[in-house]
């Protein structure tokens, strides 16, 4: 379990990362605004390891859900808030209250990539399988964050075997990333979606029965 | 379909709906920060109309959606902004390209009710239906925009019958909001769901599969 120490929370006014934009419109006449943030568009996919039959997701400490937590526990952190302030977090939760299932996934940041290439890209980043771009197969894609984003999300499945392993993934170190790959058992596969003692995404719980609907019923029996 | 007109794009410096953080820790040793914005919770409900076997969803514009395909078009319009610049936008798209469907839902921000009794005001608000908090199933919970929010999303499945329908629905006008009613019929629903030239959340696709897998093979055959 990974070591989360040191935290402190502070506004922050200006970020390479959240963009924040304001629309002015009028909607049938009335005039409104809404605030937004630009972000990009991103790939996920679903991976199936057919020698050992099992999905290969990733798990993350995210700041964002572990924050969400400390302010149920401490809900005036948030509020007193003003630019100036910086609050060290005494007394940390555990890190694993941050900690979330996910599909492997990555922003659609290079024009020169298609879709399947990034996809690709991530998967070997992320979970150490080199998979031939042929292999990928789109489920759908839908919108995310329609309230604050609203970017184009792209699921893809890839099937994979041992011998596609080329390293251990785990994502980019020196881009901050620390990526733990998890194999979930296709056996167990849907009881973990739906036990909420695994904090996941949305994409995962989707995906295991999207596969249980139209891969499981073709998979060679056992 | 609404008409979205003068529309004029500046960037946020201080809005009542982004409230950007920054937190800074130490993860295994290593020194990170991460930018993060605070949200509510929120739940989503899929609607079911078992007098007309058919799924009641919400459709709206969405300015965030809007402007991933302004940019789409038009790349350069969000790298020339500084602080002081307001553009207008010149000859925009079809308010079309920014609507999407979704599941009826709302933040979690009354502290004083419980999921379940949040869930029935927004049916009743957004879609017109008197529902008793006995008549909500939970589905499941997860994690929504783990980069950027990580706040928790808690899915409900709602039967409801025509006699519930006590007025239009629509959302509250005096906050904004501008939201059509559509009925999809089951018969429909898993084509409309991969169709993706309608805009959607992840939402309606996994609860219309959630439902084929768990309601309706219960349901009485015609």
């Amino acid at each position: 379990m990974d070591a989360i120490e040191e935290l402190a929370l502070q506004p922050c006014t200006s970020s390479l990362y959240l963009r924040p934009f304001r629309l002015t419109y009028r909607q049938n006449g009335a005039k409104k605004f809404w605030d937004f943030m630009r972000t990009h568009d991103s790939v996920s996919i679903l991976i199936f390891n057919t020698s050992r039959q099992c999905f290969v997701v990733v798990k993350q400490f995210r700041p964002a859900v572990y924050m969400c937590e400390v302010e149920r526990q401490h809900p005036q952190l948030f509020q007193n808030q003003d630019k100036e302030s910086f609050s060290r977090l005494e007394d940390p939760l555990p890190a694993v209250v941050g900690v979330t299932y996910e599909l492997c996934a990555g922003i659609v940041d290079k024009p020169h990539l298609s879709l399947e290439e990034i996809a690709c890209e991530e998967i070997l980043e992320e979970c150490g399988y080199r998979v031939p771009v042929t292999n990928l197969k789109k489920i759908t894609s839908y919108r995310s964050g329609v309230g604050v984003t609203g970017s184009r999300q792209t699921l893809f499945y890839a099937e994979v075997t041992d011998q596609m392993r080329t390293s251990e993934g785990g994502g980019q170190p020196e881009e901050g990333e620390l990526i733990e790959v998890v194999e979930i058992p296709l056996e167990d596969s849907m009881k973990f979606a739906y036990d909420e003692t695994f904090p996941k995404t949305m994409g995962v719980i989707f995906s295991f029965t999207w596969f249980q609907n139209n891969i499981a019923p073709k998979l060679p029996k056992k």
